[in-house]
């Protein structure tokens, strides 16, 4: 059922979440390493963004759909994707949710869009400011949720794709130098984003282009 | 099973689109019209948003996520969510996904942030300027996912919760003055929103606190 996934998407940018899933999964896939914008990307998405997901003959776009998707149709009992119409499944998509809205959304994109690429979208340090501190706010709860779950992971003691949306936020916000202070504040949160690093799917998607 | 429905968040924000949903499933509950950072929301959630669904001892945040919820627990043939793991699906998450990133996030959020809400957040015009083109980009990607779907509604024939989600955000867009341009530009979406709007669920919902 799953002998033509084709990732397309540079392991560098929202991709990796999918290239570490598809590790997770122990799918066998095709990886085109394309960048934003690139010729690959503007021929798959009218938005010229990566990743897209091709299964067969379908396509799809947008990074935490992709890894829902995945999850769904071929996790099995791996539990990556929680069964749907269960409370727990309710707890996955609302953390994915509020990492995507409020974290990447909010917070990340918003660096990304206003200081990192403030030569094309225009540089507004008070923008990027108030999503700083907006992310702290975040970040938190999350520490939070993972000590509610009784841990080590966001939904309890199963490694979760909102585990992968999480790590790779917080893999972004360490490159921009803003996670130390949350370290700081959050006990255990090192811990758990380490825990999540030393898995080998993550660290094989790390290897990619 | 659903004898215990709650939702907490006003009509007037975010939480309409669970509104809406419940009365598309034709689920009995009760309704909290509380509005954001009030003694209710930040009882319910530790950002103070709304809404919150309260379904007997399982309590869960994020309009988007809470959609997806009620669809698979208790949508049944309705549609409203497509069942996990098809390529409908799949659609299905990606558009709501695009619309909450793209759509709610990086464009009408950023307006709500440093226009609307400038007193608290931080009045930035440029942010508001990049917003409203953005969200422009994603509107035609909507309307041309419409047309590609055959329609009449975002995912083809069936209506679903990605356009309760598209219709919210276009009525938001409506109250600041963004859509006439995109109406001119984007053939079908006038008369898309009118269809969805004149739906008996979304009539009952509309009347509500």
């Amino acid at each position: 059922m799953s002998s033509s996934l084709k990732l397309i998407g540079s392991a560098q940018f929202r991709s990796f979440r999918n290239l570490w899933m598809l590790e997770e999964l122990g799918l066998a896939y095709t990886h085109v390493p394309a960048r934003p914008h690139s010729e690959e990307a503007n021929a798959a998405n009218p938005l010229g963004k990566i990743p897209t997901l091709v299964d067969g003959e379908f396509t799809m776009n947008e990074s935490a759909a992709i890894n829902t998707y995945l999850g769904d149709r071929y996790g099995g009992t791996s539990g990556l994707v929680p069964v749907p119409g269960t409370f727990e499944r309710g707890r996955y998509e609302q953390v994915v949710t509020m990492l995507q809205s409020e974290l990447d959304a909010q917070g990340l994109w918003i660096h990304r869009k206003h200081e990192a690429l403030g030569h094309i979208f225009g540089t507004i340090p008070d923008a990027v400011t108030h999503a700083k501190s907006h992310s702290a706010k975040v970040v938190k709860v999350l520490a939070d949720t993972i000590a509610a779950s009784g841990g080590p992971y966001l939904l309890g003691p199963g490694f979760s794709a909102a585990d992968i949306m999480c790590v790779h936020c917080l893999n972004w916000a360490d490159a921009i130098g803003w996670v130390d202070e949350w370290h700081e504040s959050n006990a255990g949160l090192k811990q758990y984003a380490e825990l999540c690093r030393s898995r080998e799917a993550y660290v094989r998607a790390k290897q990619l282009p």
